[in-house]
């Protein structure tokens, strides 16, 4: 019933969402109970809530509403935001939920996960079911990255500053200079087609395809890195007005911002999922802001792609990179790549210039499900490329991602554009 | 020296520059000393601030920063933003500028207004110092209705909320159902040319003159009116998340909010700058936020027009309507107008679907005029068209105006969109 | 029909209500109608309000709620914290008060003082209505001393600082090395004779008088000097926890306090109702908050006294010292007197050790005036003794005054006590 | 080496730390590992910060600093709040901790505690660490009762509402009608001796012992019942200003403020250690802040009692009632006692009218043990009594407890007094 299409991934829909509820579990395996609780901002969610919640969107949606739930107190504190379907758990007092313990939700996830493979084995699921079950699948992806970006952010307030895992992969290499590559303009397409629909799965938000004019423009072949960034900092970007936004100056001023989220104090390390490791001048400089982004961008004489810019480039380049499956979770250095462009996708989302918003033509998904995406339509910037903490098939080039423009926990970093 | 130019205003600038300058005062005359000196908000100046910011610009920029100034204490206090001139008196505390006293603002504005006319007189202008006066001229008009607007919160919020004048022009008329007028797409350009260079004012976010691309889509005839919006009020909009932005249905729940900003608690009256009057249920709807426009447009199974189309469809049109110069300052119910387009200019801005962003190509002015808009590039929301509290001749197809989206205090409305 | 008594003030009512209430009018003299208008901070009100305000208390409690209003609307907008008689204009936005007029509210004064007169004139004063000028009459001299703490805090916001007036009595003077004075101890009685009742004005929370026991103490002979002052800043006093209460530590550190309010940054210059001057090392230290005040006393080795040691202390002095009536509106050094106390009354105000409680058996006033005083009673230090800024004719030996412990822009000091 | 005293409880040092220890373990025990680390506010701390913050308190300060600590980076995080010692983890993140695991935290207990008896067995204690080890253990028994009214309040929050035990014993009984007794005035005397020197242990706060003069007055002859506090709030006492402090009324209106903590919206149950329950109105109301305390005295036609009436009430009565160890762990029906005062010990915490504030002659101890008390002298209001969350050992006439006016985790409730 699930069909394959020649241009999107042909692996069967079941052996993905098996992967991607295993690859959750392994990504929870070295936090203990009381790590998997943290919650150290009101964004963020503790690892135990994003096990639960993930399990609480597959038994909603796919085992369906009429169908016997694990525990009727959970649609209240596992649902995240949907209003149309209860009253739900105020989001900055997730980290309150001792109860359920983390054995008892990863027996939710066990239970809900034989339900779905029960439904699977008597070939029930229709064609709607299937659809739900591959948009859960998605959105356990969203959550894996949130997972490892949140419990980055509780450690790091920890006076300790513990390490997530101590046997990451991490391969130091050089990096050459910058270089433009010119990138042809004109009446483009960009987005991608709806779904469910077309057979490949993109947000509702991606879509409709539809027409572009776009200026003749180039890109960095990539992103910009930590000693790039250390420049900035050290001329005295941070201290400069005129390279920012009045908004972004005002949030510096009032926050007493002077370099990357997780730098410290003296410019010489940074906290990684790893621990605390020396900055890599080499590798791409993240946990910036939008603002800090715009503003580097300024200061280096360029500015930041748009999003059609960046699809248009992205559009007929393979997505590989430096994913969560590489098993670094961290940035790494750019292969050197004299002709192209390198790290479009993985390592760092890249802030793009444009505001979320709707294409024209923008549907939502109809139901409870129409609160997936489309109201958090203000505020936000478009990030896009994925990143180290990103599985690699929940990326395309019509991804968009969105965030505040002061939001630094994301893996989140910069290429620069110019004018042709 | 000033040109004349087929498509631009052909009255020449001293004259054009004379009449804005007499009309502020005009506008400060109903005001006593104490009242202009309220601030309300912090986002509001006091009238007397306006009338001294705006001969600050004047002399600063216009007879230039050589010149012997009028008082050298008045750079740090009527300066309003431009950090790259020095340190400035906080925003939120221009309400406590007792001193200087009304008097001696209009003195300094008359000292000023006479240095710039021996200027003038002695034909001394450069092409240059020409462009300066332009944009101070502009810039007079923009603070004229922000002189309105922030009275008018003032007074609002004064427990017997006086009237501003009394002798304003009321002119009640019935409108009809609103209609759609069907509007072509296509490969299209918007914008204005860069300024200076091409003879007519512009502001240089309206540059430069671009291609975009839009469907075919169809606008609402006229303005949606006060009984329009009363339905919606009546009809649960403030009560229904479904209808809101995540971040506005939060705004609206943190601050109380259950109707436009000056509409009384029983939905019967509103404050006007001719005191409280009986809501005009044929008059458009006015002092609503982005997030307001927006859930009621979704309310009505419609959309916000963007920036592009909204342009497009008032390119052809004359700029008309209901001004400040028609002295209601109030909006008044549209025309009938059976085949086109009513209401596109004056009566309400528009609010637009679109952020405020750069266009392609975008390059701000050279040096401290370079702060004018540029550094206003995020978290704001685009407004076309202009109001009853704007003078006419500020006024284009190309002229953006931009707002936070929970600001009301300006006379913002809404005009439907949808697909075609 | 006013009684004279032995031991209060021989003066007639009248002579000294006629006194006070053009006294007020002296010290707004200086004000412009925008001046009059300033409110700095919640906490202070305009110049105007308080004219206003002190009237409304005359026009509703001695001519009564019978008499017809010279404004009906006045009263929503000149009762200060009255919640028994009706709803109030929010404090915070007293600076709005743009109308009525400076020019009206004198009208309104002179209007209500004719009727309080003519009343007189008709020898129509009940005991009760006596009772209700003389507490009127003290009313408006406390409200004397804050139109003068209230616009010298809004002028010291003014980019220009500017001054009150030019032309203050200031006589420089050198002070000697503060010396202890001891005092005995026991079963003392402190308080005033419950009024009315006694003849004597007091205010209700000043009664009953009642005993106390005390243990022999001894008094600095003086207030601290601005010169010991900035030997405690200077040597890390604002830097040093131990010294602080733990809410006032939090408190400095919160709001980067580093030096009295009105010190310069540099520790060299004060504001004064004359606008900057140097500081005066003779002079008592003044404007700075209880904590400050605490913590300097821990600082010298010493501590605050209590009221009642300060009360017992001076009820055999004069009340005699450096008040409105000097002229000066700043604290001048002390008088060398090598056998007594110096400055008990007048100069500044000093902090006590005790929070502002009812004494045993105390009774509010009843009705609307039981609001005046009791229901301020937590969160507040007692201070004691007068300042520069108060009438001599308003204080005595048992006088209380209140503030919070970080509030200073009072004419606020210190003065030293410590065990026997 | 430890002096036994005819006043003091003639249990050996010991064994009654012993006995403390062990009981704080029994505390934690119904909590899991993810329980214990709930911060449901600032002002609380998660039981392992409680478990392991007395544990840092005997090895820092009767192990001695020169010790080798169990793990050198515990005195960062589990310093409570002593400046002079170091930097401590900033108190509303102690519920980022996981790490130290729970498992951990309880082997440091296991480890000092076995140091300590290492210490004792070798006859090593000299009198003044006889005397840390005293204060220790009060420190200890203190920590005990935060431990359940915070996991109470983090359990509160929760949307199950769990219940902390659920063998709690529950005792339901009647109660007569409130009478008050007549207690003499006079020249009497509170306070404690000063401990060390007395052989009985006391806070430096409760001394030195001082002669106060108190008029004759009643005391209520047992707490206000959760029935009488459920009239003041049927009859409005929530709504009526007059009742209330200034302060106290802004507060409950700015929070929406209209019964006790955790009180169900309908009034007719509240949330226990042992889940939620119907309300008892014949047992103590429990769980209301000074400004309730105060108000609804004032409603019922009396006050507090101050803390030196209090005492001398007290003291010569024994210290019986319904303590921790009583385990019902929620106040209980007075017994009926028609002669005497009922309760004054346990059950509840009684607030008193006075401020805390240092006694006359009062000495903090020397070092960092001079912060235990001495800094929070404002700001804050005495209550007396203890609790049935208090050891009974911990307990005594003298004792002064302290919140601030707005706090209501604490079991704290109210004990009627007026004037004779």
């Amino acid at each position: 019933m699930i069909a394959a299409d020649d241009n999107c991934p042909p692996l069967a829909l079941r052996t993905r969402w098996h992967a991607a509820r295993t690859h959750t579990l392994a990504l929870a395996a070295p936090l203990s109970a009381e790590d998997a609780m943290l919650q150290s901002m009101p964004d963020t969610s503790p690892a135990k809530w994003h096990l639960a919640h993930t399990t609480w969107f597959l038994e909603h949606f796919v085992l369906g509403a009429d169908a016997q739930p694990f525990d009727p107190g959970f649609a209240r504190i596992f649902n995240s935001y949907y209003q149309s379907i209860g009253p739900r758990h105020a989001r900055p007092q997730r980290g309150l939920l001792s109860r359920p313990s983390l054995a008892r939700v990863l027996a939710y996830r066990a239970h809900v996960d034989d339900a779905v493979d029960a439904l699977l084995d008597r070939d029930a699921l229709t064609e709607t079911r299937c659809q739900l079950l591959e948009l859960a699948l998605q959105h356990e992806q969203q959550h894996q990255e949130l997972l490892l970006t949140d419990i980055k952010h509780a450690f790091s307030l920890h006076p300790q500053q513990p390490a997530y895992r101590d046997d990451l992969v991490v391969s130091p290499r050089e990096v050459g200079d910058c270089k433009w590559r010119a990138q042809v303009g004109g009446d483009i397409s960009i987005g991608a087609a709806a779904w469910p629909g077309s057979g490949c799965f993109a947000f509702d938000h991606e879509s409709p395809r539809h027409r572009v004019w776009i200026e003749p423009f180039a890109l960095a072949h990539r992103a910009v890195t930590g000693g790039e960034f250390l420049a900035f900092v050290r001329e005295g970007g941070y201290r400069t007005a005129s390279l920012w936004q009045s908004e972004g100056w005002d949030w510096i001023q009032a926050q007493g911002i002077t370099r990357p989220l997780y730098w410290s104090e003296d410019e010489s390390s940074e906290f990684t999922l790893g621990g605390p490791r020396a900055i890599d001048v080499h590798a791409p400089v993240v946990h910036v802001s939008w603002f800090e982004a715009e503003a580097f961008a300024r200061w280096a004489g360029a500015r930041l792609p748009t999003e059609a810019e960046w699809e248009q480039a992205a559009s007929t380049l393979p997505v590989a990179g430096n994913f969560a499956e590489q098993d670094a979770l961290h940035p790494r250095c750019a292969q050197r790549d004299d002709n192209g462009l390198a790290q479009m996708f993985g390592d760092v989302w890249e802030w793009t210039a444009s505001a979320y918003q709707p294409y024209p033509g923008f549907r939502a998904l109809s139901g409870a499900l129409g609160e997936y995406n489309g109201k958090f339509m203000s505020g936000q910037l478009i990030l896009r490329g994925g990143s180290c903490a990103s599985p690699v098939s929940h990326l395309r080039a019509s991804y968009r991602n969105f965030f505040k423009p002061t939001d630094r926990w994301q893996f989140s970093g910069i290429r620069l554009a110019r004018d042709a």
